[in-house]
């Protein structure tokens, strides 16, 4: 059996903590709910928008894991991984709301969630509901970031500060999805 | 197999929409999440007061369920469910943040949970956190309310509009608990 362990609140408080020192500024109610919740992000995005939310896939490639991935989704090295980078947008905008990037073990994914998974361009909370599985979520690291080029592409910025979470959606006991949340600091406030 | 149907994000949208009207104000982001949200409602509140949440136990009985709970829970009249009714409290006031009431068939419980559940004053998310449940959660309800009596003490007012939603946490595909969660139109603006 793995063991699997995320953060607990405290331990997420402390990183919006440290953050917040180092930026002299307070992260917004909405800002620290996105970082931290365990619910479904299009919902929460969907439920502040007004609308749906549209997933714009921008990388959908199979990856052979090296150590570092290997060792973070608890499968061997050379397994495939299904890698996957979307922007999470409004209908009314051309900028993303939420720059995403996932890594999901195939081998762990059964025929219909597969398709819904690696060929169509439904966010992972309404794969999830469609096909009613359980999980829990477990956040592992909440960061401050500079733009690098990606970022500043999906948010269409020079240059900006950015707030960053990784988490695993976890079924069975193991990971079926990491993921890896970015949003400007001057989005949600 | 039992169905179990929540409320699709669209529909939630629409009961939002409809308590507004009526009341002729927008509710806030924070409660619009609230309201929606299906992740750890404990977890949310923690990030929002930078605090432990408290659980005060108002009520915790075992109750034989009539039709209408039965039907509810999808259990048979007369099985027994677990009613208990808290205040989730911020440490530094006596006013409850939520109040809320929870069904739970005592059947669908291991030991250890049932344990937790039924004799400590733990909020959920932290006890299906500490098992590691897999779980999900539906929305089934979202409403506006006058204050009765019990919510009067419970947020200590004369009288007020209240904000309501009932969800069920499912496990194994079964209704692992029901509750209902309230919180006046006042708070989280």
């Amino acid at each position: 059996m793995q063991r699997l362990k995320g953060m607990s609140v405290n331990e997420m408080l402390n990183s919006i903590a440290r953050i917040e020192e180092r930026i002299r500024l307070n992260l917004s109610d909405i800002q620290k709910i996105l970082l931290t919740t365990d619910g479904s992000m299009t919902r929460t995005l969907e439920v502040l928008t007004g609308r749906p939310v549209m997933i714009i896939t921008k990388v959908r490639t199979p990856i052979n894991a090296d150590n570092d991935l290997a060792n973070e989704l608890k499968i061997k090295v050379g397994e495939e991984a299904n890698y996957r980078v979307v922007y999470l947008k409004d209908s009314d905008s051309d900028r993303a709301l939420i720059f995403a990037r996932s890594w999901t073990p195939v081998m762990r994914l059964s025929g219909v969630i597969k398709k819904d998974l690696t060929s169509t361009d439904m966010p992972i909370g309404k794969i999830l509901t469609k096909h009613k599985l359980e999980t829990r979520r477990e956040v592992t690291s909440i960061e401050l970031l500079e733009a690098e080029v990606m970022l500043k592409r999906a948010f269409k910025i020079d240059s900006e500060l950015m707030l960053s979470r990784f988490y695993n959606i976890i079924h069975e006991s193991k990971i079926l999805i990491r993921i890896n949340e970015v949003f400007p600091l001057s989005s949600f406030r």
